[in-house]
């Protein structure tokens, strides 16, 4: 598959490199694509070039921003560019001012509704943001079992591309929904970081699972 | 332990029914304890009595209350029985009002934080919440490994006794900070809802796990 990836920063990096290894061909857009140069040359397979280069490129498309940075990135990468296409949100929006992480949006919307909001012709699917970068396609790495990906969006058949692409590297998926249910799964990635961060901020190495009886 | 329970509908009286089984002593309170007559007929050791009274005899206290009659059963349990007491708050604060389930509060406070503040002299610890009732004390029917149950409060020591009483039965336990944490915890609850609400409303048989790497 041709993926493209906005955001060029440690999650956009660690995708496109884990991306190129599954087999996959991509672009990574990046405002400066010259100081990806030592990254690209260490990943062959892996292309820098702009965010609308890399939002063209890409059949399914994965939003890997600082969600400060999220709107713009999207506005560089070109919502025409973005139209009937899969977009995959990874972001959560922080807001680290108070010194711990906490959600910098209300509980009335969401950085997946925002996005979708952004580029309306995209098809936004909430994903992976619940896992840090280094695991987002290797849960196989978790010990104790298929890890669960909670995934969202208004478009049925994008979310079965998600679900599949997740499914072929080890996760269990499941769908809570339209894209209104990101409300929720922001809020889970930060019991994700709020329990790294407990730990002391180097351990981050966990995933949810649901157990059923 | 002697234990009170606040609130005596599904939750309450299926916590009242464990906790019995477990070898604690159990007082319900209710608004009417002539309707729990049959209930505790077939309880034995389960005795059903005023909010006030189960709030007295509790060394640790359950609520279980539907959220929009929390803060009233509160009054009527009389916070001034609850100083000092580990106060186990079980309410998600739910709006059912646009057909399917959300959250009644804004990302900026929580039950746990409402009912800590109804209940000042309390030692407040969010719990429970996220799983059936039938589930709560009988985690070790999930397969799969050990279930995980996310908790939140501002006593260190109120934690350590819940913690306890969960361990005992079979949770894992994961501390998420103080009582503000509840402002994550309660929409875990809602992912669990709305799942089983996806499912089909019957099937609410699912709780969440921390996996390692």
């Amino acid at each position: 598959m041709r993926v493209g990836i906005i955001g060029s920063g440690m999650v956009g990096q660690t995708l496109a490199a884990d991306l190129v290894r599954l087999g996959h061909a991509v672009v990574t857009g990046t405002r400066g694509p010259g100081k990806l140069e030592a990254f690209v040359a260490e990943h062959s397979g892996v292309r820098a070039a702009s965010n609308a280069e890399a939002a063209a490129f890409g059949e399914m498309v994965l939003l890997a921003t600082n969600w400060e940075g999220t709107r713009e990135a999207l506005d560089l990468a070109g919502p025409g560019n973005l139209n009937g296409k899969v977009v995959v949100d990874i972001t959560n929006p922080l807001d680290f001012s108070t010194g711990r992480p906490a959600l910098a949006l209300s509980w009335n919307t969401s950085a997946g509704e925002q996005v979708q909001g952004w580029i309306p012709g995209a098809r936004v699917v909430k994903a992976l943001n619940t896992v840090t970068a280094d695991a987002m396609l290797k849960p196989r790495e978790f010990t104790g079992g298929e890890p669960d990906m909670f995934i969202a969006g208004n478009d049925a058949a994008a979310k079965g591309e998600v679900t599949q692409l997740l499914e072929s590297v080890g996760w269990g998926v499941v769908d809570l929904g339209d894209i209104t249910m990101s409300r929720l799964i922001e809020p889970l990635a930060l019991i994700w970081i709020t329990h790294g961060f407990n730990l002391g901020w180097t351990k981050r190495n966990h995933a949810f699972k649901l157990l059923n009886r």
